[in-house]
């Protein structure tokens, strides 16, 4: 299905790699498994200049490069290797629109984080030759798959930055999750994933962005007027134009993909469920950097997974903005991720 | 339309009063606006022992016999002559569901907190010939009743006591609200509140109970275990049984008609807008009681509200069960409540 939102206007430059075949870990396979990679600066001789970034919900390279990336800052090209791999499901790697044949759309096989991370494995050693890991960070899904990097590959991953996001979701998380999938696929036109344009499902998107609205940003961020300081008049115009402007033209059934990644996100299932034994594998030097205000993914819920994890600290974020500090709307947050990078960058391991 | 739930079965002991037209404050009337009203204890002489309760959404009286009062507790009715009336929308009182001719169902027309609190005034005064309260005191719309009665109503309201409310709802609330309604009003067996039968409804309700889930609870709640505590296997049997269950049997447009109500809290529409200027106008000697973990009537949002009180004290209540220790779920919670209550009641004024 075309969609001329996802694409290198939008959201470029980056480069899409076939990887091949990939084995699902819920069965099945992708043929022929693309990633879309956006890199930064140079790698250096001695290779150990690398930082991996996965993507996050609905989120694309572009939005690293806008906000986290640049000279000077801790994700600096002009000394680092910078490799923004967009998640499956993002609607640039393989996705439920971009994918014809039998599993185009609704009929998209289930992703875990898991089979992303595998992906992203076989990109950097194989396409790119990459034999260690410098730093891998992410938010969000992108800390998931953080974690789910460090402790697959801890002899790769140096340094980890796992930024408002849990190595096991929570069951609050899980359900909450679970209303945003219910906005979409009970919109009528939704039509069990056989819509025809994606803005038929407007109204199911919207509903989507409200849920968003409420989890995304926090109580202090609207009471401060947050929202106004954005540009918007009130709540209905920051609603309508920007949280519904922003998820309106992205792919359904591109959501339902990551959302229900995104739900069971779980690096246990490398150890049987033994979460303390999973995070015991990291080797990575690991700051937990969870957003003081974030309503879903908590300093609460980071913390207690912060302390399982040997060579880590625990480094919350303070912002009012909440989960969506993530879209660096808030100067004082990004500069403490700025520091907090660099500090782990500059650190020995 | 007959709905078996609302009723002296389930939630009585309860009389119904009829209290006459009421002119609404959004325009048209009620005909014959009838309050479901639970009494216990008897009126002193003096006439200074009472103790007003209006009702939350979807609670009824039944659960302030239940939880709140009885002897030896704060809201003793050895002591003090209990009056607790159910709300306009509440299916016990004059409701959506249990009005015939014109204005049933989805043609009731809207209600607001000053039409609950205007009422609730004349059957007190009138039929029970109250002309002071020692305490109004209520739950998240409870609260918002009762910060409507102290500004109203000075002269009569000599302590207050709103949990887990605000005198005027936030931006971040209204919106949360909204996909509470959303999540009814787009079940298409909804069918723009002609449902023939409330379970038909069955669907929404169930999303709704969800919706209720993420934000009535807290992270700590789930992340401790508390659903556990409570009886429930996993989150799915705590949505399923509890939390669905708990709703399922509750008509939907007597829900929505709580629901806007509740967006629509403003005490500051009787002094032109201006919040400090209602506030200020309250005499009683008022405890504002929210609770630590709440997400949609957070501590923050209602301190800055009760530093334009008067005669008031901030009096957070610590439980991680968040919104809905309302009900009853946190023993030590409950306790701090009480002792709470006690000492507001206990405070000459």
């Amino acid at each position: 299905m075309e969609n001329p939102y996802y694409g290198n206007e939008a959201h470029g430059p980056y480069e899409v790699h076939d990887i091949g075949r990939l084995d699902l870990e819920e069965g099945g396979i992708l043929d022929s498994c693309k990633l879309a990679v956006a890199t930064h600066g140079q790698l250096n001789e001695r290779g150990d200049n690398v930082i991996l970034i996965p993507t996050w919900y609905s989120g694309t390279s572009k939005i690293w490069e806008q906000v986290y990336i640049g000279k000077g800052r801790a994700l600096d090209p002009s000394k680092y290797f910078i490799v923004v791999i967009n998640q499956i499901g993002s609607g640039l790697s393989t996705s439920p629109h971009n994918t014809s044949g039998l599993q185009s759309g609704p009929n998209f096989p289930r992703i875990r984080i898991g089979d992303d991370v595998r992906a992203q494995h076989r990109f950097v050693t194989e396409t790119l030759g990459i034999k260690e890991l410098a730093l891998v960070t992410g938010g969000s899904m992108g800390a998931q798959q953080t974690y789910e990097w460090a402790v697959r590959y801890p002899d790769m991953v140096k340094r980890a930055a796992p930024i408002a996001g849990t190595a096991k979701n929570t069951e609050h998380d899980f359900v909450y999750t679970e209303t945003l999938i219910d906005a979409i696929v009970t919109d009528p036109k939704f039509a069990g994933g056989k819509y025809s344009n994606a803005q038929d499902v407007a109204d199911g998107l919207k509903r989507h962005a409200k849920i968003w609205t409420v989890m995304g940003w926090s109580t202090e961020f609207f009471r401060l007027g947050r929202h106004k300081d954005l540009g918007f008049a009130d709540m209905v115009s920051f609603v309508d134009q920007f949280m519904t402007g922003y998820f309106a033209p992205m792919d359904p059934n591109d959501l339902l993909c990551m959302a229900w990644k995104w739900q069971h996100g779980d690096v246990s299932r490398m150890t049987g469920g033994d979460l303390s034994k999973a995070l015991g594998r990291i080797t990575a030097k690991t700051f937990v950097m969870p957003i003081s205000h974030d309503m879903f993914f908590p300093p609460s819920d980071c913390e207690p997974e912060q302390k399982l994890i040997p060579a880590s600290e625990f480094r919350p974020v303070r912002s009012v903005d909440g989960h969506l500090a993530l879209f660096g709307t808030d100067a004082a947050a990004l500069a403490q991720i700025d520091a907090t990078l660099k500090e782990l960058l500059d650190a020995s391991v």
